[in-house]
């Protein structure tokens, strides 16, 4: 059996767990991949960390010495970030090594350049980790939905949110109480913004959108808005009215042919798929035009899941390395325009507090129709100070829906306009 | 761009769709293939029946010549049964052709046989839909878990027994009125024995078996049992219990390291990410070392669904008819033995019509000891001549539950043995 020697570039959480397993079922992945996988180096930052069970003469502090060794067939770089990792990359690909990553911040920012740039060298950029960790999502959408047209993804893609707003949804919390319960169990980094603000979830979109809609995105293509602004009253409201809120990674194709990106908390029925994705599991849901429905449930992230991705992938470019065939090459020529955000069109709860008096719906209802945002149910809860309207909308778009928000907290009848959120999965 | 033939052969449901969307797009299933794929000929039974939209010059009652056909370079099977199905494609295999089939009983009786004849003709055999339709679940356990070690898949594998399952539970139906609802609504076959008896779903046991643990596994490996014993009593009983009847397809690593593959009807609890499945939708659960727990939902049969998966895996065949590549082969290296029936561990529900006075719970108690079943509760229900009781065991091979069963049976207390089911998702 031909032998294939492996570099790694970093060695934090998830580079610990691949070394561990690429040595302790060397044997296995070996007869899986037909080549003899050898670890034979490591780059990390200290040398003198402890990292039970990683022999220290794998490890060095040079990265360029290990995407510049002739002797390295295979490259995992989980560095993550954009410097160092884009150049070493580029310089390994530039030497004929095929390199596995779970750097989703850089595909999403760089991925073109690095595609064309492992085209022009005849080798593979793999990435099954970069999005929803261990679940198999990437490579479903890549090859076993090649045959088919995808109209929509949506994804519960961040554990961290998914975690705050399933105990937010659980217990009736403030967002901040939230926050403090999933920093202090270790779900939440102690600057949050990356998580909260939609930052991570945005990457993620701009790489499940290129791969279903056989197109460029890029993350600065995602609209993004965080979950920071969701209240407790938000989380009782769409109780009431059988939801849940979740933060959803959505890229669907328009009625135009263009791609709606985005990434916000949204209302959806208990009933859907999606809905009991809970704590800080992830999930992929897809629609597609033969398909239909589909669902990818898992763990998207953690040290061990995302290491199962990675030895995925490297298995599969050792098998190509072996083989002389090279896995599926990016796929752009649909080259389709991203639609801009007041384009985009859903159904929104909005809600009002408002003066209990006579009139009040019909000069409310008045602002939508001069907006020709279409009413689906309106509910009057409280009386006197505490009257409330929530008024859930048909599809629109969202430039009609700001116009009408606008116009809405001009009325003299509307106290103020509590909160406004979109509503997904209902055709 | 490179042009390459494709004959189908067969035309049913899934064929007519098939041929529909690869005439209607073409052009994007042929940029995606980096190929022109041209549909050149259909093999039929009746060449006279009206299929709308498909060139009826592309039609023939002559298979063989569709298979030795030096102008083809795919095929898609899609007659299904062993005959003639399996010669057509050992013959198209050794003229060259990459195969694409969703032959499922075919793979599980006699794959090896094809896939070695694959290999040695150095062509793709592929076959996603052969398994939970258009899910993709092959692909992710062949490729994106290569790197991992699979521990157990546990899947809702059949659309009939699911949606009758689902009736009885949601309606308190018996099983021969909701197999009538199901016949009625196109979802059962006028004969269901291969559904309800669940041989559908131990060939797609096999075939998840032998992809999960590398080895081989046939349908004759797989120890099966069918729903149609379930009662309106047992679905009702699992209720009170929070859990929920399902027909499973399970292939596990035993801790001795051989597979346990079987079919079987078995309580879930309703918190198990399964128990959501519900009317004819499929899903696969799968338990690995590293990735932890994933599930892949959807559609699991249909004219559009299963065609989504065939033309996905006649994309990725066509890629590596232009690249030069050819799959991932079929991996058998780990040659893992089956275990019996006897030897398989799992949990069970027994419920036991009772004498109605002292003693008997000890009675019941002695007999589970002596053969070292652990019981993990027990309930009694009604009184007199209705008095119930309810056993939930730890796990327990089912030789010692047998024998337990036929025990209780003799007890003088017992007036009857009134069900046995086995309780899955529970470690």
């Amino acid at each position: 059996m031909k032998t294939l020697k492996v570099g790694m570039l970093g060695c934090g959480v998830v580079g610990l767990q691949i070394a561990r397993l690429l040595i302790n079922n060397k044997a296995d992945l070996s007869s899986r991949a037909g080549a003899n996988l050898e670890l034979v180096k490591i780059s990390v930052r200290d040398i003198k960390s402890n990292r039970e069970g990683i022999p220290s003469s794998l490890l060095t502090t040079d990265s360029n010495s290990i995407v510049s060794d002739p002797e390295i067939d295979l490259i995992i770089e989980v560095i993550g970030g954009i410097d160092p990792a884009k150049d070493l990359i580029l310089t390994a690909i530039k030497n004929g090594k095929s390199v596995v990553t779970a750097n989703k911040a850089l595909l999403a920012k760089d991925g073109a350049q690095l595609y064309e740039a492992a085209d022009k060298a005849n080798v593979d950029l793999y990435y099954e980790a970069a999005v929803a960790g261990a679940i198999p999502i990437l490579r479903p959408l890549r090859e076993s939905l090649v045959g088919d047209h995808v109209l929509r993804v949506m994804g519960i893609v961040n554990g961290t949110t998914n975690y705050i707003l399933t105990k937010m949804d659980e217990n009736g919390t403030a967002f901040s109480d939230a926050l403090k319960q999933a920093q202090n169990l270790g779900f939440a980094e102690s600057d949050p913004t990356a998580d909260v603000e939609g930052i991570d979830a945005a990457a993620k979109a701009a790489i499940l959108a290129s791969l279903a809609f056989h197109s460029r995105v890029t993350d600065s293509d995602v609209y993004r808005e965080g979950i920071s602004k969701i209240t407790a009253t938000d989380v009782k409201v769409a109780k009431a009215i059988d939801m849940v809120i979740k933060l959803l990674a959505i890229a669907e194709l328009t009625s135009e042919g263009s791609i709606s990106v985005r990434v916000h908390p949204a209302l959806i029925s208990r009933d859907h798929p999606l809905a009991s994705v809970r704590d800080s599991f992830n999930a992929v849901f897809v629609e597609a035009q033969a398909a239909g429905q589909m669902m990818f449930y898992g763990r998207g992230a953690g040290g061990e899941p995302t290491a199962s991705a990675i030895l995925g992938d490297l298995v599969a470019v050792a098998r190509h390395k072996v083989s002389g065939g090279l896995g599926p090459k990016e796929s752009d020529y649909a080259d389709l325009k991203i639609a801009s955000i007041g384009e985009t069109k859903t159904r929104y709860l909005i809600r009002l507090n408002v003066a209990d008096k006579p009139g009040v719906l019909e000069a409310v209802a008045h602002v939508f129709a001069s907006h020709k945002v279409s009413i689906q149910t309106v509910r009057q809860t409280g009386a006197g100070d505490k009257a409330e309207l929530i008024v859930m909308t048909h599809s629109s778009t969202e430039s009609a829906l700001s116009a009408t928000v606008r116009d809405l907290g001009n009325l003299a009848v509307v106290t103020d306009v509590a909160s406004v959120l979109r509503v997904e999965g209902i055709n």
